[in-house]
């Protein structure tokens, strides 16, 4: 079954790369007008889900990103829409020169070509990724959780009727209706087909795409962040950006996990923080140095263990570290982090630039929120995912980091020498 | 044994991504003069594997790229010196604004990390990934063929000294010496400490790597590189094209393999190309329609099969392949080819646009050899290898190839709204 779908995504990919951006964007229009046209088959779908999920007595914040309502979908559509309004990057011309040889030699932005997205829950992500993956000329084979069944195979049909509308191939956007698992497996490995993968769900999803893949992978999405409170720091400059960075909207990748405190300031700011974090209901995971100086104070405080410093909380739940120094803070934070999004709360001009230096996580921030990090908050009007791997793109990943580019080299009859 | 190795070249590549451009170059200057104060004890050595391959009865061709002289490890070590002037990447602003939430945000260019490069044969591939990753603050694993393990033994000592006299560490540089495979496949799942794998060898071992390997891949390497010459083109201008992309160096991947030539001028063309070729002694394996018609011209000519279209010859051997338009070409390359080097020769700009866009290879050419797919023709200084793949880098992959950025925002007590 899926060989079928990936030669048709690749010859669907084929045609995608050739096309008119006002082609892709008329598309993605008419992908939000279906939206919201067929709302009523849409939500009957998602009832559909809701109830299976309530009889499976899933948690009610699972529940919640399952559902769909009308004012959500049209919020959906609308993200469509602006999807359409973002600059194309296909067909850009990186760079180019003419060399020695007398090749006139470019780089053009070209779509990446079949890609494969494996995620878990949440309807949205469905129209998300479509979206994006159309708007850059590329195919995709998508296989969203088994909670969203219903729900993504109306969403799939509205997708496709538009592509039909518009006369693009309806394979362009293809869903793996199956829920067994075996599945996404076959999928990992369908590399004559498929040009990238992007998992997007939890740490063992990462890992099973890492270790079964023979397609390259783009890990990410898990966010051990940290924020380290310098000697030199403001106290009450500081609080507002730790409250912001845990409890802005904690279920996150990029929300606060540890706060990492230099031990010369520590008695003095320990009282201060816990009283703001107990005002914010947020229960203190105290190393053994901070947890003897938060006793009696207004906060919840427990003691916290080496697990739990390298994992996401995702809650209104925050590690609470003393460091020595500047350079046990990176220590502590290139041992226990997972390089999504670190910073430093300084008044230093050195200790911010040498901070900067020495963490080596895809977002490094000076006297800022990690909450930041999100396509939309850089400025790239949507994201894919967030990569903390290395290679291809880093950190949030937006439209350009759907394409790859060609060599092209023009000659006057040219041979080398 | 590996894990060890892993951990000490993270500590290394730690260290480097710290380290001034002045101090890199110091380096690979100070390797570039050992290797010549040391060109007694490295042919030496180099004797002994070339006793070893004689004893094997590897061919002429092997031995040949197994084998130092003198004059080969001067070119080597200018090699060396040529890294130490390039510019140096890491640091580069990619690019930087100021967002409307005020956050000041950045992309700056930074080392991968750690990177490990498996190869065949070629001892001056060891140094030349060497002295590419420490030009980049990149740390390296290296594994060489079993062919090579005294040359490569007494190279990476001179490299370890090297980095040992400019009080850089010795691990930043690191050799598995052991032929054990077994070693490959613990390598291609050290992602704990590797950030990027290189292959460099045959079609069996990238798919090896792409298949066993938990660590991102580089695949690249095999060259089945096409010309189509179109109706309208100069056939006096296309055989010095062809017979350079041919036989310039035949044994490199970016050799053309199979000519695709239209039906229309089949006739007329395929006498003057058999002259040519037979001239050139390169022996021509025609499909069916263009054997008929080769019948009684000067070259030798065989009947190609399927297999053969579909890999390098890697010697003077050509490919001809008669095809009935440019999309049959095109057709014909995304069926055969891989990826790599493809190209027109025409005489019609709206063709020439035509095969640009419809071919995705990493470099696609009009009226030039494919022979300049390389990293010193391209004006990179350098190359690690070539990538036939689209994430990451796409053809030859320079000192830039080699980095990675970090996003860096400077706040001014900034929070997200």
């Amino acid at each position: 079954m899926l060989i079928e779908m990936g030669e048709s995504a690749r010859q669907a990919a084929f045609q995608l790369s050739q096309c008119s951006t006002s082609k892709k964007n008329a598309a993605l229009n008419c992908i939000a007008d279906l939206l919201e046209q067929k709302t009523e088959s849409i939500l009957a779908a998602n009832d559909l889900d809701i109830q299976a999920a309530k009889d499976n007595a899933v948690s009610d914040a699972i529940l919640d990103r399952l559902l769909l309502t009308k004012e959500r979908l049209i919020g959906i559509a609308n993200d469509v829409r602006k999807v359409a309004t973002l600059n194309d990057p296909v067909g850009e011309i990186i760079d180019g020169s003419t060399l020695d040889s007398g090749l006139k030699l470019q780089r053009r932005r070209v779509p990446l070509g079949v890609i494969g997205v494996i995620y878990e829950a949440r309807p949205n992500v469905t129209i998300d990724i479509a979206s994006l993956c159309l708007k850059t000329g590329n195919a995709v084979i998508l296989r969203g959780g088994k909670e969203t069944v219903y729900t993504n195979k109306v969403m799939i049909d509205v997708i496709q009727q538009a592509l039909e509308h518009v006369k693009l191939p309806a394979c362009a956007v293809q869903s793996i209706n199956n829920s067994d698992r075996k599945y996404i497996n076959e999928l990992l490995k369908l590399d004559k087909y498929v040009d990238m993968i992007i998992p997007r769900g939890g740490a063992a999803l990462h890992k099973l795409c890492r270790e079964q893949s023979t397609i390259p992978v783009i890990t990410g999405g898990i966010g051990v962040c940290h924020l380290f409170i310098d000697e030199c720091m403001d106290f009450d400059k500081a609080l507002p950006i730790i409250i912001n960075a845990k409890t802005q909207r904690p279920s996150t990748c990029n929300t606060l996990e540890t706060l990492l405190i230099h031990a010369s300031i520590a008695k003095q700011f320990l009282p201060k923080l816990s009283q703001v974090m107990a005002d914010n209901r947020v229960v203190l995971h105290a190393d053994s140095a901070s947890l003897a100086m938060l006793k009696g104070t207004p906060a919840s405080v427990l003691p916290v263990t080496d697990d739990e410093l390298r994992q996401e909380w995702l809650s209104k739940d925050l590690n609470v570290v003393i460091v020595d120094s500047l350079t046990s803070a990176v220590k502590h934070i290139r041992e226990y982090g997972s390089a999504h999004s670190d910073g430093i709360l300084t008044r230093s001009l050195v200790n911010a630039e040498k901070f900067v230096n020495l963490v080596d996580s895809a977002a490094v921030y000076v006297n800022a929120s990690t909450r930041f990090t999100d396509g939309g908050q850089f400025g790239l009007g949507a994201e894919v995912a967030v990569s903390t791997q290395k290679l291809h793109a880093r950190g949030p990943m937006g439209l350009e980091s759907l394409t790859t580019y060609k060599w092209i080299g023009y000659g006057d009859d040219l041979i080398r020498d």
